[in-house]
């Protein structure tokens, strides 16, 4: 009885995409992982395709419960924030519009949730991603292992019970991935 | 011969939607106008599919040549320009899954082209929409006259052979306006 997650972090340049099936007893194993890159050169509704065509190849194939996101924050540079939260508003509708529920993690939650601190470097995250996921060789680039991560927080996050921040206000008590899990649980009790 | 464009403010509250067909001597005519609303307590993934859904039928039912979007900056209210860049987002990528050319125009640009002075208030482009337009009414809310005014400034300055601000380095000399009219030029002398 598993979770399966599709983390994404989002980025025109760079999105990380990574898949992870998460059992019960957070035991959590890879099931893919990639990134999707455009050029700067590209015009933006060119580089926004490819991210929106690739999120709907990644979805269709892998068929996660959940969509895990980074939550965006503005403290980055000034452009670099607005392709992250177009290439995030992209993401997010592409999981909407399956009817697949979407969480929002921030950076530090995901710091926290792998490695204890949230505060760690990227080092130390893709370090902990290897380890937890029994890796041979680390994810590359970052952006990959980041996706992979958040993927584990959500899936942690949510089978502890601990609160999530989910995408609004509107989202009831549970979480998306606490009722994909309390679902598929009471699906499996009747299929004994 | 005309020039079908159609103007986008973006926004997760407030997203305003208009249709203009603009003659080769910059006579505008309106096509259609309206507002997408989302609701702050619904959760982000129910909005920005909200919004994606509403510019499918949009660009579905009237079939601009060109779409206009609202260039996003970020000296807004922090909270409120990731939406705006999120909703931006969904928007340009619904265009270009449709293979219809995108321009970006920033506010100022907007302004000098509608009221002839880039630093006016929202007020006097209202008003120049609704005479441009020949309405008997000011279009409503001001998200509305907005997305109307986008779409005037892309036709005006595309049809003037202006240096026009495009997606993105990769695009070529002609904005994809120019292009747009060129090509509807090289078609009308065909058929004559």
């Amino acid at each position: 009885m598993t979770l399966r997650v599709l983390g994404v972090d989002p980025g025109l340049t760079r999105c990380g995409i990574g898949v992870v099936d998460v059992e019960r007893n957070r035991r959590a194993s890879m099931v893919a992982v990639g990134v999707v890159g455009t050029s700067p050169d590209e015009s933006l509704d060119r580089r926004l395709l490819v991210i929106a065509t690739a999120i709907d190849e990644w979805l269709d194939r892998y068929e996660p419960e959940v969509l895990a996101v980074e939550r965006v924050f503005s403290q980055l540079n000034v452009s670099t924030v607005m392709g992250v939260a177009q290439a995030s508003g992209v993401v997010i509708a592409a999981a909407a519009r399956r009817g697949i529920p979407v969480a929002l993690h921030t950076p530090s939650e995901v710091k926290a949730a792998v490695t204890g601190s949230g505060s760690s470097n990227k080092d130390a995250v893709t370090k902990l991603v290897t380890k937890i996921l029994r890796l041979d060789a680390p994810p590359r680039p970052a952006d990959a292992a980041d996706a992979l991560a958040l993927a584990i927080t959500h899936a942690w996050r949510a089978g502890s019970g601990a609160a999530v921040a989910t995408t609004g206000p509107g989202s009831s008590s549970l979480t998306p991935a606490q009722r994909a899990w309390a679902e598929a649980e009471a699906k499996a009790r009747r299929a004994r």
